[in-house]
């Protein structure tokens, strides 16, 4: 299987389908007056120039496995032989992490 | 319940419609002329990099509670399956925190 | 009454109306081949990003009751139920202080 | 009489008419090829973030009293009720200091 | 045979033809709705700007050798007289490296 | 006669003729196909922001007195009573200093 | 013969007439898709602000004598009376130099 190392500030994700967003007990649904579509995703591997924890060990950024929302505009898709889907992202495309 | 945890310096809000701009006993109405409609909404989560308070302790910004007016140009919107409303922000987007 | 604490560099100003622009003895009158103009206001509250003085204790800046001039274009304006006209400016849109 | 306190990089200049600017034994005149014509004004005052000295005490700025040039394009210019016109720039768009 | 020795950050990169883009067991495939077409080449040389290693020794860059994907839009190509053809980048077109 | 003391990393410039650029032994021509065109000037003044030596005295920026090019765009023209065309440019509009 | 001392992070080139392009035992031919022809040119100056080497005296910059290939976009290119074309360029606008 092809395996992606980011470089700098890039973020490697999974988008999950729209009939797959069920997850944590809550589904997005966007509103037809949204000018930038939201969408998600899990992510896979972030760049070395991404911060998970600040200096006192608390959580401020994302790591893999972490279900991620995003803005659907912008970032490089392509899907693996396998027909796996990946996007390649940068740190400031990624509005926040999903959490339980 | 969905809850985001915003990253870097975004803002989760939950928007207020324009009929519930009563509280703090003032309502804020948009004249005919304006160019960009202010907006309010109650903050939900900060992101790691919104810094609260200053050195000695004074408030300087905002956090989980305050009702903010933002300017409705700008931001990513998208509801959860129960219906709840929710508004990714920047920092910079957040004009200023409504007191009483 | 709705107060508002501005957030990083803004101001809130309550604009003077053209026909009060009388105080200080002056009076400021725009020319007809103006590109930009200007707006007098008088300032309610600062950031906490605004400096007021230097490290002598020279008034540099802006604070709360100044009457400041303004470029018209820019800020966002809205009004509360009261009926009291407010702007959100930056401080890069504040041109100078008027003083008597 | 009105005065201004500029703020910031900003300088209150008031314009020389171009049938005035005989001073110093020289009169600037614009070929019709500019691109864009200078003007020429004094300064009445200059904003706290202006340096007219360097740390040796040599002149490197400007200051009120002092004979510029700047391009005509740019500025907030308005007068006052007793007809005398202003203008307000950034130290940026000063081009020059004429001397004797 | 011609050798560049790029400068700054920029990326030395020898394309790889689609049809043989099925090294370490997986080929990247580009769906329809693809808005930039992510390319695969090998890194002939850095430019001196370019951190392989962080201070504790671990890779977060790129180095000769390595298969990386970059977005196809950006770049300066050319051939030599012998037919290879090559690809001058920056370091930020480069999205990640391609590991097994 | 008037003298402009240039502010920040202004360059006062006295434009050389095109029918007198003969200094030095050499002539600058301009090909037809060029985009941009040189021309040349006798440097008057410098402005304070400008070095003309580095740490260990070496001339690494212009001066008084030195012949430089300049790319015919940009900078603010205008002549003095005495017919002196003159020419206030940024330190980046210059590209070099001739030589003999 | 005209000298030209660069300012800044300029370059001084003396272009490579595109049959001349046999040095080195190679040659670069432009494909016809290609979007930014890349030419070639010998370094006759650098600017101070261009380092040659780094702390440790490993050669990380450009040199005069130095065969470089640089996108032909960009510059100001003008030719002496004896006939030799020049052309100066930003130290960025340089991608590679040519090696042996």
């Amino acid at each position: 299987m092809v395996k992606i190392r980011p470089l700098g500030d890039r973020v490697v994700v999974e988008p999950i389908e729209d009939d797959e967003m069920t997850f944590a007990g809550g589904q997005l649904v966007l509103p037809d007056t949204a000018k930038e579509k939201p969408q998600q995703g899990k992510v896979l591997a972030v760049g070395p120039d991404i911060e998970v924890k600040d200096d006192d060990g608390n959580i401020i950024g994302m790591q893999a496995g972490d279900i991620v929302i995003y803005a659907k505009y912008g970032g490089t898709q392509f899907k693996t032989r396998e027909g796996q889907k990946l996007l390649i992202l940068r740190e400031d495309d990624i509005l926040g992490v999903l959490e339980d």
